[in-house]
């Protein structure tokens, strides 16, 4: 790992100042590519509930390196070994975990490309950049992959308590001001060990993790998905599918030109192509404010109507409870609609839908959180913390929610 | 209520800046019953596993007196009508209901005092300073001892919900530096209404409830029940039970003389006399740390190893489980002890000795957390919040601890 | 003032909760004018050295109206009057005080328009608000152009320790992580007072306004002038100036509608008419964002590469100093840069350039800080604070600057 | 170094988490002589202002070892070798440089011992504990008195800009509440350099160290020079001296053992024996308030009234001003209260006095704080930071202050 001549820092409100930890690390940084994350919000609409939610992908992705940084330190001083090259595949993967997020995050996985996820966008951009470096991250990709030996080091990238989560959480609950939501990273950092090749949290740190698994079962039934977040979203990715559907139709609409492209094309995993990568690759968040913006004129009433709405913040109504919502309740909405302004029923789907909200606060099937008792053994975290009766955050739990314009429904 | 010619604005960490309320509470804050607090710290030994944790009784009032400016702004905010008189006694009720704790808070109520509790003392506190202000305590005390009409202002001083709690755990969260423990107290009270006479918590609070449960409960297995703390509050309970035991005998010992009346006297809730009182108010955290000291020196080994083991935090190990230790283990390790120091059986037990830890993070039985629904139907919190199975949480957990001397066991 | 059936908070990482005072109020911040500045960061390019510097003007304006309610609540408990017309005048003012900045806030000014600052644009919004809120507006217009005749209020709006200022000191120094920027807002505010219709600090707060006034300093030299943000924002004018070069010119350049307006007219303050509002009030950052990507396929060398160096944070190189730098030494450089890459001398000064930054910490002349003493007179801080010499904070303080490409200079 | 077999982790609000470096530094921590720091308050009397003041020497001592770990990781990043031995000599001596402290800090300097200051006791200390550790202190003891080869070591313990200072006023404000007070010591500490065998700050850290400078300024005069806290600690200093007094007269009093022996002997540098030095060890704040309690039902008047005045925060009237006052002024006071309260004059010269404040926020001549230019040439702070004038700053501001009963003056 060459390290740089002279320490980088850059400040951070979180943890006060993030390190610079390599050369190579530093050229990540400063490509064009991991540049672009800070153009993309990290939490989506979050921020029309919570104003200070602006923070960026690229903030984010820092502050997990930094994370990753205090892991492997911990780690060396339990004795687990990291060679130096093991260390920097680390930082690598971590800092390019996120670097296939488009606009708005995770709008637009929804939207812009079909059944793409964000993690198969950056595994792409990795490996150009892998061609770009020399061979240089192979390493990063083999652990993003889980294709390496050492499989404590995915776990750390992706996991029920990787670095990512460490980070996003403590920093979202800390721009949103939802400070209930904090969790200790440095004491769950604190905590890590390793045994057999698995992640595990020393047992004395069972309350830590409850607290975090209920601090992030709070930040998303709160935070991540509060009500207001979750119609705006639905609200995007539909006035996108709205923009894709005219397009196909042949009419003419304002966009730039790499946002055109995802509208003319149906990118699949497939014809995803490199082509494809360097078109996305200067697509973020500017361009959906500034098509919205120019769509406010455009003669389609739903495609303008739902832009001016996002733009001025004049939401749709929502409501959300435990139980589905009738799909008869649905339809009579729409043809009240349909007829009260004279929209097909298409239309007026664009403005009443239903959908449903999940969430399961902790997945102990694929992926357990494994406490380190002191005689060594290891054990499922729900099976030490009996009395928190954990095994119920196991289920997922839904909740069912409709759209539906104001003063109606 | 009086208003202060000059708004008082006290200096908090925590808060920002606290504002003395009225006239009257300024003269209770200046007496010297309250001054007193400012000697007791609020969490016992606590410090001498979290250095940070030496913040007072004192503190904590005016902390409490803060959120409860807040909860009545609030509350009136929603349209609930609370009168001058009854916002100051609410003022009073919270400001002296820890007034009658004694040194290092908890410790003395299982040592020299017999079964009163320090809510009974503050109780007398309370009668006394209200024969000095000509009774213009006499509501604040009704609400105190849940005597007053309406019961919802008693909930906020005592309840699952008070904002005793709302600032104890935050400020013990505070300076231990277990931020994990912060609670969004200014959250919850925003949260807060009252129907039927009961303080409730709107629906919407749900999480934000769920993380108040889960943070106590996380601050009492980590801090308040930690290791080293019980078995340093255990030896001064000891400590201070071996020093009364020697006084009964005819042994000299040193101490204050407030010390020694309590050492001399069996005080009982009976025999508790404004005396009693007047003695008592003359306790603190001071005495026990100057006899502590001298007590070094004392010829009784028991008396001076544990006072020494105490104050050069040099204490005893303690093991804690799920199952209770077996008690010839117990007796086992003592007749080891006693041969090998040339103690007898009674003397060993001030070093070995076994016990149990309880927590109930919900009690649902004796004063159930109401949530208001929105169709203004009031339900207890576990039956809205079902996924997170808080039922669990309204069951005692209990722990077993054994300590014995080092080398040992 | 018509008050909310419902509080309105919203969640601030600074302040905790901000509640929205009134009806109008509320009203004003949904309107699709302040909605906009949700989409123009606070601190323009500064974000490039401090990733956590992603606020938006929305945010600020909103931290602003929290610290006047501060405010109103602190005067009036000194006796201060102030009706709920007034109260609510000073809600209007504050809240809009910033309402016409335009993309990345100060750079727009010296770029989009021609001599015209964003306070004169605010001004055109509040005129267009007020008629469309049928002259609720007047009394806030009268405070924020100080016509009105109580000129404390003014100065509580604009003025050396307006809650303008108050805000974003504490505002940008808690997003960029710059802790020791941070000012002590809530206690600046309980000093406040008024004497003969001006606003005063009273003496006690001498230090408090020392420690304003350097912590405003270093933010100044340390954030505000940090020489990757300011040579960003040179970039940013120039390539912009560019732009409209080449649209004047007759060049086809890509841009928004809205952004193309502004290029291609001219706009004064005498030709700044309600079309133009109207157009201003599309525009934000994105406008700016999009072309900037755009713009980096064209075939103009010059526009091209300053967008790219400014996407690809590839920036020119800047050297700061207290002396101006010599002509000679820019005009060889650029004929040096001339010759290399075939430029016109016109070309090449858009890559190499010199200017100067100024900052004066106090200005006494025009505004000063007045405090008022025990025996009720009224001085000049500078007069109170002599050991300081805050007398030499009243003088410009100037530095010079030069930007040219990397590998020369 | 011996490092420890499981890294110690202490829990600490300021820092979040400080890791114990060694098995030898432990060991020091717990030896019962520096845990006597946790009964001395950080802060003195100042509690009584700032409630949250409450922490202790102990706490800072633990907190300024985490800044030396930072600043040692600084300085070998940059190339500054410090060999292992070294390090750990930095460490003891930085957390053994206020072992000396006693009762109340820096009060009992002037009451309980005549003119020996703590650091001359805490090098006594650090002898006696080099004996018992067979040498190993001998390094650390060198740097401390500035015996050691490389004078940087003993800069950073005891200099302009000592990790002791950088933690104190960062905890001090912390605690305090007194939020504008606040530095950042690890961006201070990232900056620093070594030059020559000289501790040096880069340049650009100008505005940083200015930014110290002021927040220290505000720090003495707004919060340890406090009048409440000046008159709290004068009356401390004059009870000491008045029971001192009465012992010497063959009066009896109260007190522990260990502080009748200061108040019955004189003790000077040269009489400061291991014997001494042994009393002392067992001293602390406890003493004094225990003593204090007692003294309030004792026959002397002074004793009784002063006693009663500190426990119950009834305390002297205090004035300050920038001239002194005039000694007829205090004479006249001194003869009224001695008729109206029958004392002699010797007596109410105990609540009558006067004297002076003074604080020199930079000591240029004695330790000049110095700064790298770009160019390797160091230069005094004040002759880069020429705007501010701090040459000002390094004359010693004096004010006068005036303490009489209430009703007074």
């Amino acid at each position: 790992m060459k390290t740089l001549e002279k320490i980088k820092l850059i400040n951070d409100p979180v943890y006060g100042f993030i390190s610079i930890p390599s050369q190579l690390i530093s050229q990540l940084i400063e490509h064009r590519y991991f540049q672009r994350l800070r153009r993309i919000v990290q939490m989506g609409m979050t921020n029309l509930v919570f104003p200070g939610a602006v923070h960026t992908r690229f903030h984010h992705a820092l502050g997990a390196l930094f994370l990753m940084q205090r892991a492997v330190q911990v780690l060396r001083n339990k004795n687990i070994e990291i060679s130096p090259q093991e260390e920097e595949a680390l930082y690598i993967a971590i800092l390019l975990h996120d670097i296939g997020h488009g606009p708005y995050s995770h709008a637009m996985e929804y939207s812009l490309v079909k059944g793409i996820s964000h993690e198969e966008i950056s595994l792409k951009f990795m490996n150009v950049l892998n061609r770009e470096f020399d061979g240089k991250l192979t390493l990063g990709i083999q652990i993003f992959k889980n294709e390496y030996g050492r499989h404590f080091f995915h776990q750390l990238v992706a996991g029920q308590l990787d670095v990512d989560r460490l980070d996003y959480l403590k920093r979202d609950s800390f721009y949103t001001g939802v400070s209930e939501g904090a969790i200790n990273s440095q004491r769950l950092i604190a905590m890590l060990n390793v045994k057999d090749d698995q992640l595990v949290v020393e047992e004395k740190g069972v309350y830590s993790v409850e607290n975090f698994l209920i601090a992030r079962r709070l930040m998303y039934w709160q935070v991540y998905l509060h009500k207001t977040g979750v119609v705006a979203e639905q609200m995007l990715v539909r006035v996108l599918k709205r923009a894709r559907e005219l397009v196909q139709n042949g009419h003419e609409i304002y966009g730039s030109n790499c946002l055109l492209y995802f509208l003319k094309n149906e990118i699949t995993i497939e014809s995803f192509s490199d082509k494809t990568l360097d078109v996305f690759s200067r697509l973020d968040d500017s361009d959906i404010l500034c098509a919205l913006k120019e769509w406010t004129t455009h003669e389609d009433y739903v495609l303008k109507t739902l832009s001016e709405m996002l733009l001025y913040r004049n939401l749709l109504k929502i409501k959300i409870r435990n139980e589905p919502f009738f799909e008869e309740k649905v339809v009579s909405e729409k043809s009240k609609l349909c007829s009260s302004l004279s929209l097909s029923e298409h239309e007026a789907s664009y403005f009443i839908f239903s959908g449903k909200l999940e969430n399961q606060t902790y997945n102990k099937i694929e992926d357990p959180i494994r406490l380190l008792k002191k005689d060594g053994s290891v054990v499922d975290v729900t099976q030490v913390s009996d009395q928190l009766n954990l095994t119920t955050l196991a289920t997922s739990e839904i909740k069912y929610y409709m759209c539906f314009p104001k003063n109606r429904g």
